[in-house]
């Protein structure tokens, strides 16, 4: 048995997220059942990094999983392809370092969140951005999400995946406009559930002009969900990143 | 009755081509019945400047047609929007100049043709490009498309639409590649019938070390379609704009 670390890419529009559920079509269920095909009918469990929401995607995800192969780590990662489906597939494969885990032993997490601001809706966007038809005013969205910088109890933004820790260290967080589109991308240590879409939802109420950049702030001093504005919806979010290096 | 131009977007992946048909889902199909729903139930003939095939994609086809509508032009746009299938919109709307047809008065158009070109296919990028897994030069693909520039006779590229005439002026011409992405870029005064699908078929050719730079001048004068490359899929093209302006 070989421990294989992989990431993955995902168009996440057509699944009911990453994690297996007792009824639909999951990203873990369809490398499960690739992998399985690989193992003489033998079940082979993938875990991965992050557990991505229903219409989330990823170009980043990261898994791992144990088979006993003998042909070849590139030819593992061909025969992955040929037989997952045309929405998922692994970008890269290696071995794993002893003891590791794709969630406990990643450092940091990257999102990116897609904004097709235009007063028409985009066809081709369609699936990978929300579209929000009035002007986003994008530096006062960087100025709001400035405040979120560092270490804080994220609380008003979301709720935490295990435990009761809202504390989180957001170690990057850019606004960029490229004509019509406009990305929002975070990096931090980890993220609680929903909380990039959270985050999002209250920076386009800065953007429209309706709360001024420095409200951010006291959204996140009244670590209280309340106070945010309702997260956006899931299919403009992607898993760019999962990273693994210690300082 | 108001005469209107258009600039349309869709996503082909779905639609048989622009064009309606005896059968199936059309560009030209969804436009019209949009129409006729805003024009008391009364057809409305749209006219398109290109007659993209199944699988082309469009973000920036201009389409015409005739209207009665009393609502202020920008809530026409918002209505055809709102009707309309998620894979098809209008980016925006103007009153046609006197005699104004979308094919006939174009004086250019331009395509991008969108290649995947990495040892992994990209679920997120699959429905509008081509994946390509072994490794193309973009600078050889370049030099060989250079020798297209001008007007010449492209019979060896594609069919005539209407008559029998196969020359084309190409008055751009581009290889770009951007990370993993490669992007063919073509303008011309009018393209044939498969034109842009088979010049990017024998580009491949060449990007993948199988013919040098200068095999394309051959492949131009033999004004032979069997001297080409296969043309290649249609999901990596869209048609990017038409133009009406005369120098």
């Amino acid at each position: 048995m070989v421990h294989y670390k992989a990431t993955i890419e995902y168009d996440g529009t057509d699944f009911l997220g990453f994690q297996v559920q007792a009824q639909g079509r999951t990203v873990q269920g369809a490398l499960e059942a690739a992998l399985r095909r690989l193992n003489h009918d033998e079940p082979v469990r993938v875990r991965g990094a992050g557990r991505t929401d229903s219409g989330v995607h990823a170009s980043g995800q990261v898994i791992d999983f144990h088979l006993a192969w003998a042909r070849g780590d590139g030819g593992l990662l061909q025969a992955l392809n040929a037989i997952l489906p045309a929405d998922v597939a692994l970008r890269d494969l290696a071995r794993a370092e002893p003891g590791f885990h794709p969630r406990f032993s990643a450092t940091a997490r990257a999102y990116r969140y897609a904004i097709w601001n235009a007063p028409a809706r985009s066809p081709l966007a369609r699936r990978q951005a929300l579209h929000v038809a009035t002007p986003l005013d994008a530096d006062a969205m960087g100025v709001a999400l400035a405040h979120l910088q560092g270490t804080h109890d994220f609380a008003s933004f979301g709720l935490p995946t295990q435990g009761d820790v809202t504390i989180r260290d957001l170690t990057m967080g850019t606004v960029r406009r490229d004509g019509p589109w406009l990305f929002v991308e975070l990096e931090a240590n980890g993220f609680l559930y929903r909380m990039v879409r959270g985050i999002v939802g209250s920076l386009l109420t800065v953007g429209s002009g309706a709360q001024p950049p420095d409200w951010m702030a006291e959204v996140l001093a009244a670590r209280d969900r309340a106070a945010a504005s309702a997260p956006v919806a899931p299919m403009g979010l992607c898993l760019t990143a999962v990273r693994y290096d210690r300082p």
